[in-house]
């Protein structure tokens, strides 16, 4: 940020009076521009023992699979930015059964908020941010071309639920760079 | 949003190619201006049957009790947004239990997430924003000097947990005027 989005003059960062960290500071017309972490919403969508993957036809990790999910927009409520993304990436019909893994992203100002869902068609396809969406049993998931850690953990935890019968909640930060790893690694314990 | 905070040139309000919504587009420099929702964290402190509130010493709702909790800052993950609002607000020392209720604000582009703490010590006092803070039993809740409805909310479902003996996680949306009614509401079922 250089300039004020209220009056156009330049800004100065520092610490305003009664706060305790550097903000960016109108001088002209006494604007404080706050700066806050983004949330991403998204969905699982579950077919039978299947789980909906897109592939990412849009920078960054083009040509890798990830589960449907976008940056949450002004007006929504979470459940909406989800269906809404998975609508979007996916022509995917879906319904929510639960909230699944909220994941802080500190170094890149993000919080992921993913939802367990149920396909309640197979009228889906690959959106416009899409080359194509199918459905992957778990043996089929291509771990190695995962889009982001985010995904991977998600993924994780869902198979692993899925063999004790049982679906928690998950909070977790992830603070290297979400870029999924080549390697799978083992599942945690 | 009147001018790019990029180059200072005056931004229009328009649908990006590709995009499906408008946003402030710099025509000079070529910046997409995004804005997006904020998430607001905090807790829920617990010591014995009792719970802390703070007496708001800012607008709006001064004077009216509250969860320590208010903007996730850059950088944050969401519990130590909550841990550091904690003790900003209530000098309050506390350790996370688990994520309690998250609550989606569309209408004012927010979303509370709070978490169910243990108070450590009785060492809390009021931090600069709060005129006052102590504990309270159920039976001494200020149900009619609560600050906000999302407050109010997580108080009744942990009043109803703790009854119940064990304690969900909740996903909710209020979409009316966050300002908590000032007549107690019946406990929902
Ligand atoms: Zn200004
Ligand atoms: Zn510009």
């Amino acid at each position: 940020m250089k300039y004020c989005s209220e009056c156009g003059h330049p800004v100065t960062n520092r610490v305003p009076e009664g706060d305790n960290r550097p903000r960016y500071v109108c001088d002209q017309c006494q604007t404080i521009h706050y700066r806050n972490p983004n949330i991403i919403a998204g969905t699982l969508p579950v077919w039978e023992d299947k789980v909906l993957l897109c592939k990412r036809a849009i920078e960054p990790r083009y040509g890798t699979w990830t589960l449907p999910a976008g940056f949450m927009e002004l007006g929504e409520t979470m459940e909406q930015a989800a269906l809404r993304e998975s609508e979007e990436e996916a022509c995917a019909n879906v319904a929510i059964d639960d909230i699944y893994t909220l994941i802080s992203l500190p170094h890149v100002n993000q919080v992921y908020v993913l939802y367990r869902a149920r396909l309640l068609d197979l009228d889906f396809c690959a959106g416009d941010e899409s080359l194509e969406v199918r459905l992957f049993s778990e043996a089929e998931i291509p771990w190695q071309q995962l889009a982001f850690r985010t995904i991977h953990y998600t993924l994780e935890k869902y198979f692993s639920d899925r063999l004790l019968g049982h679906f928690s909640i998950y909070t977790h930060t992830i603070n290297t760079n979400n870029r999924a790893p080549q390697e799978k690694e083992p599942v945690s314990s």
